[in-house]
Order: C-alpha cells, then structure tokens, then sequence
C-alpha cells in the first residue's frame, strides 16, 4: 500500500458511497443504535454501540423485576433461565441448536472449561496446539491450566497459520484457536482446519470473539467441538457482557467440568450435598449470573438476529473492500501497510494497517473522533460492523486518516505518550 | 417455640416497635431504598433490595460512559479499574486493607481460586475440611477443584461445628467454613477457628456471602487467609453482581491462580505472549468485568459504607431478638421451632424457623407480600437487612404468619405446589 495508486476500479468519491448508504438493505438498522453524533466508530470489534433497547431493558430490570420482583424475579422474571434464553439464540447466529450454547461467566472463565474438558476427552495425548498471534489470554489460561494439570501438558505454538497442519500430530489433544485474530482480522477455515484436526484424533476448541456477529458461521456444519465467544463485540452487548460458551450435544454428557457450581448442578435448588452436573449444556453454568449485564445484552444480540447474518456478512465485505481501497487511493506514500489478508473470504469484519507510528497515529485519530484501536506493535485495528456503519463513515474515516498523515497531526508528545488501556 | 409463650419481657406490641423506629439511628437510611409499598421484605439474605441510586449509576453508564465514551470509558470512566476500586470499598467492611480485595466473577468462581491457591500453599496435605452443613455450591466447588487436581485431596466433612476442632488435623491443608450459615444463620467465631487451624498448620478459606454487610468482620485482625464474598445479599448489589475475594497480602504474591486471564496479568495491555500474574491482588482477576452489573453494585456498597457496620449490626440483633420474642409470643403453639441459634452472637442477620410445611406456609406468605424464602428441609428463613427494614416490619410479618397459621391459609394447592426456584 505504500506503493503506487490502485488502479483496479474507477476512483472512488464520497458521493458514489453516499449512494451506497442509499441502497443499503441494513441501512434503517443503524437508527436500533445511539451514537454519539461527533463520532465515527470503527471500534465495534473492541466493544460494539449502544442499542437504543438497552436502556428500557436496563429499567425494566432495575425498576419492574429488582425493585418490584425482588427474589421473585428469579421465577417471575425469567432471570434463571436467562444463560439458556439467550445462549439459544447465539446459536442461531453460530450455526448450533437450541441447548448447546450458554451465556455465562467471561470468554476466559469459559474457555478453561472446554479446554480442560477437551483435555479430558483426549487423555493420554499432551499437545495442546495453537497460535504465537493467539489472543494472548487464550494462551494465559491454557498455560494456567496445563500447570494446575500437572500431567505435562505442553503448548506447542505454530508462528503461522501454514504450520498449523504439520503441528496437528498424533500426540495433539487440543487445536485452540481463534477463529478471527484480534489483530490481523485472518479468519481460519473453520470446516477444514477441524476436520484435520479430526482426522488425527484431537479435538477442536474455537475462540470466535472477533467471529460472533461478525461473520456467518455454521459450528455444528463444521463439526465443531467446542467455542468460546464474547457477546461485547459485534454483537453490541455491552461492556464486560458475559460470554457464551458452546458444546456440541455429542460431548456434553462426557464433559467433565471442575467450576461445579450450583448452577451447573442437575437441581441446583435441591440442595444436595453431592454435585450432579446437568446433562447438557447446562454443566457448563456455575454461579450466579449478573443479570443486569447479561439482560441488557439481549438488546444487541436481537439486533443481530434481525440484521440476519447473511446481510452482516455482505455489508461487512464491502465496507472492508472499501475501506482498503480508499486507503491505497488517498494515502499512497504515507507509510500504511495492509496487516490484514487483502482476500476478504480470509478476513472478518476488520482490517488493520501497520505503521512505526501506529500509536501516536491512532491517538490522533481517536481525538478527530474517529475511533479505532491500537494494538502493539504498530497495528492499527479499524473494524467494521455492518448493523451501524455507513459506507460514507469509511470515506470519512480515511480522509481523517490522510490529513493526520499529511499534517504530521500525530506527531506530538500527547499523542505519543503511552497510557495504561489503549 | 411450640410450648408456652416466653415470659421473659413485657409484652410487646405494634406501638412499641413503632416508637423504636422513631429512635432508629438508621430509619433515614431506608429512603435511599425503593421498596414496594405492598411488600414486607426479609429476603434481604438473598437478593437485598434497589439502592434508588442505582437507576442513576445505571444510565450513566449505558447513557454517559458506553454510548458517550464507547471504548474510551475503559479509561476515561475507570471501568478497568473498577474491581480494585470496589474491592477497596469492600475491604473497609470486612476488616482488610486496600489492595486486598478485588471484585470479579462469582462467589463459586473465586472459590475455585483461592481454595486452589490455598491447596497449593499447603501441598502435601491432603484434606479439606468442611461442613456438611455449608452451603452445597462450596462443597461442590470444592469436589470439582479435588477431582481435578487429581493428588488424592478428600473432603472431610463435619456433622456439627463441635467436631471442626478435632477434625483440623496435621493433614488438614485447607479449611473452607462459609462464616454464617445460609440455612440457620448460625455464626461461626472466626477469630478462634483461625487460631485453631493455624495451630495446626491449616489455611482457612472463609465464604462471606451471608456476612459482608450483614455483621461486622475484621479479616486482619483474625489473620484471616483468603474469603470470598458476595454483593447480591446485603451489600444491595443486585440481582447476581460480580462478587469479591480477599487474599491476605502476605499471601497475595504466592499464590498460583490457574484461571489466569489477562486482567489478572501484570502488564495486560502489553499482550505478552506469556503469562505474568500481578503482584497483589490482581491475579485473582481473569477476563473482562460485567462492567454495568459491576457499577451498579458501587451504590449498595456505597450505603453500607454510610450506615456502618457497627449501626448495621446493633439494629440487627434487635430486629432479630425482636422477630424471635414476637413468634413466641404471637405464635406459641402453632408448630414453629427455631432453627437458629438463639444467642444472638451466635447469629448472623437471619432467623429460621422450622416446619414440616415450611413450603407452603412460606408460598402464603409470600402471596401476602411478606417476603421471605425457603430452603430444604422445612426451613423458613427470614432475613433482616437493617438499613430498609423497619421495627414495624417485624410486627407486621410476624401477625401475618400468626394468621397463616391460625387459618391454615397454606393449605391450598397453589402453595403445596413446588416450583423450580424458590
């Protein structure tokens, strides 16, 4: 991209994609969200917008079920049921049936679970294979856990995803991986790289943080195993929303679960001495689940139903396509390097650029009221969700981008100055 | 209870308990609640009741800090700081110093930590000493985090709190008590039963989910090891709000934490490819926080923080001494027996009552608005959280079970009938 012009297409201008907002079949779904007027967000793959229901959830649950229900509302209100309720719609958006999938605890918390339940499954095999570019707390916790093991446990870290198929040996218990990579937006093939898996006997553990809401996915078409994600990206619900975890019902019953709580017991108000794990993917529960964040949650993962997938997915590519395009021709020359796959079919819903100056740019940008992220070393993470993005935002988004290039806009102490949480 | 009326004191009646909330040091306090007018709320033990601020805290977040801030609020709001800061509140009601309290996940999640931190200090050992009697999400924590640790650590449980002492043997690695009973609100003497497994080489895990807000705790001053808590009961957090763990500082540093997720890493925002647990108290953290549910629970902590521990527990006993001479003297004959201690520095902020229909009779009383709960076998807990109940209020339920008694208005159907959560 630091080369010359591209010079497939005739040259883009922000009147050919105020058009395509126009045409836009998911156009009306942006009026579901409240966004701040001075913004354009291309953080969404970070923590996705507000939906404009989440309030009127957020006072129904405090005002009609806490302050009126009280402890009633635990029946009354539906507030048991909810991991399950809304763990059966996630699996409408990831390809599983109603029952394979729960809303509980953090993306963390959940992929200890089935990581140590795949473990399980493949006693004797001591390879836990994933990626160096992994989301580094799917390492930190699959090195927690192969420790607390204690059986030798190793993790075996491929540098590229090429690698991945000669990794898969027969001593390989466990591929980890995550489905979208947080930083470059490279999406795997999820029906292939299992069914290698598969093939050598090891089991498959998905991570679709950067997935969920972002692109189509079909868990139980690909032989899925197991998957963790998160419901605070594209799927817009909310800060620190809890995440979901999915078992194929082949596995659930076999699924061994050391966070025993309560909630995972067959009858978790029979007060039994003596853990019973629920059948199915219920076993997969274990404490109280925050109600207010995970009913607010409901609100953006409706919205994703609505939007349908399918038309996330094309909206999604386009905005990507666009995006890199406008980049190669409005800021040639300026240094910015494609970190992402230029294929759209192997990216998801973001795409990232690399500079030595990445964090300084990205401040800059973020102060212009165009938020992105900034991840090391140099990467800067522009994602896209197709539920609240317009097309012109990309032309914006980029003619922003340029002007801090060209003015050196960056180049200033507050900009380049480290803060803690980036 | 079932014999003849007490005759200790002079009769009390409606008018007295209402000149008692005239002179009630914190009847103000109840305002800051938003109660149902057509409610008599002693469940307070296990779900406490709105703080008005918390709509407020709730739209600022949604509002101000998500729609408004978007990512940025991860910084500019504090969110990322939020379970230190929550946890610093928390220290001051339990007796333990800034830094050692953290807010994160639930109860049977942080369970799960500190007793595996407390295995590991104490390898060699291999028994963990409880009570049958604790509540069933603890001991099935503990069976869990047993099996799966796989080096023969069994679980001794105790018939009776008489047996604990002998039962701390020089085998004994870890003794989990939950502090006050969730069935009969019995209180253990923390001080002493420390000192005892101390003595013996033991760590002590305590559970505090029926005792932070409701009596006074001073970790510190007991050389408590590690607790964990909960801020749905009395500290008014709401409906399953994060929870809390305590590590003692001279423990914090030792201790392996297998769930070791990035929040827990010292440097999370560099992306280590390694994991790195926090100095102190950081590594009992894994993933991202339910920052709305977590917010939120800052204003019931807030007004525990207002009234004191010290006003909260000297009311305590008296609406508790008061619900306990009312049933004796209102109820004399109608088949109630006691199931808590009647000392009430033996109790915590609870009294049940035992009765072969202790189901039904509670599901009437609830139909009436006097709200309670009921827990296996025959027991009728009633809690008392001092800073919304009124002395009025202990009257009042105690003439309505009186009723439902004397009409045998639970012997119907509809209350005999067992729902799924109660």
């Amino acid at each position: 991209m630091a080369e010359a012009a591209d010079t497939r297409g005739p040259k883009l201008d922000r009147a050919a994609l105020l058009a395509r907002d126009q045409a836009d079949p998911l156009a009306a779904l942006r009026d579901a969200f409240d966004l701040p007027a001075d913004v354009l967000y291309l953080d969404g793959n970070s923590l996705g917008a507000l939906p404009r229901r989440a309030l009127a959830i957020a006072q129904r649950v405090l005002q009609d079920e806490w302050r009126g229900g009280l402890i009633r509302s635990w029946n009354d209100a539906g507030w048991f049921s909810l991991p399950r309720r809304l763990g059966d719609k996630i699996a409408r958006l990831i390809g599983a049936e109603a029952g394979e999938v729960v809303v509980t605890d953090s993306t963390s918390v959940n992929l200890f679970k089935v990581l140590n339940a795949a473990l399980q499954l493949r006693a004797g095999r001591k390879t836990i294979v994933s990626e160096r570019e992994n989301f580094p707390t799917d390492l930190y916790m699959a090195e927690g856990l192969a420790q607390m093991r204690g059986q030798g446990h190793v993790l075996h870290l491929v540098d590229a995803p090429a690698q991945l198929e000669a990794a898969i040996s027969g001593d390989c218990a466990v591929l980890m991986l995550t489905h979208v990579n947080y930083r470059s937006g490279r999406m795997h093939d999820m029906a292939r790289i299992t069914g290698l898996a598969h093939e050598k006997g090891a089991l498959v553990v998905w991570d679709l943080a950067h997935s969920a809401g972002a692109v189509p996915l079909d868990l139980n078409a690909c032989a899925a195993d197991f998957a963790v994600g998160c419901t605070y990206k594209y799927l817009n619900g909310g800060p620190g929303a809890p995440a979901f975890v999915f078992a194929a019902r082949r596995w659930q019953a076999l699924s061994e679960q050391p966070l025993s709580g309560w909630w995972g017991h067959a009858a978790p108000f029979a007060f039994d001495a003596t853990y019973r794990p629920d059948d199915g993917i219920g076993r997969f529960l274990c404490g109280s689940a925050p109600i207010l964040s995970m009913a607010v949650a409901e609100a953006g993962i409706d919205l994703m139903l609505e939007a349908t997938m399918e038309r996330v997915r094309a909206k999604s590519i386009i905005l990507g396509e666009t995006f890199i395009a406008l980049v190669r021709q409005e800021c040639a020359g300026l240094g910015l390097e494609l970190a992402s796959p230029a294929d759209p079919a192997m990216r998801g819903s973001q795409v990232s650029l690399r500079h030595d100056q990445g964090y300084a740019i990205m401040q800059a940008l973020v102060a212009r009221g165009v938020i992105g992220d900034y991840r090391e070393p140099g990467i800067l993470r522009f994602g896209f969700a197709p539920s609240y993005l317009r097309h012109v935002d990309i032309w914006d988004a980029v003619a922003a981008l340029k002007d801090v290039m060209l003015t050196h806009e960056w180049d200033q102490p507050k900009y380049r100055q480290r803060r803690a949480v980036t």
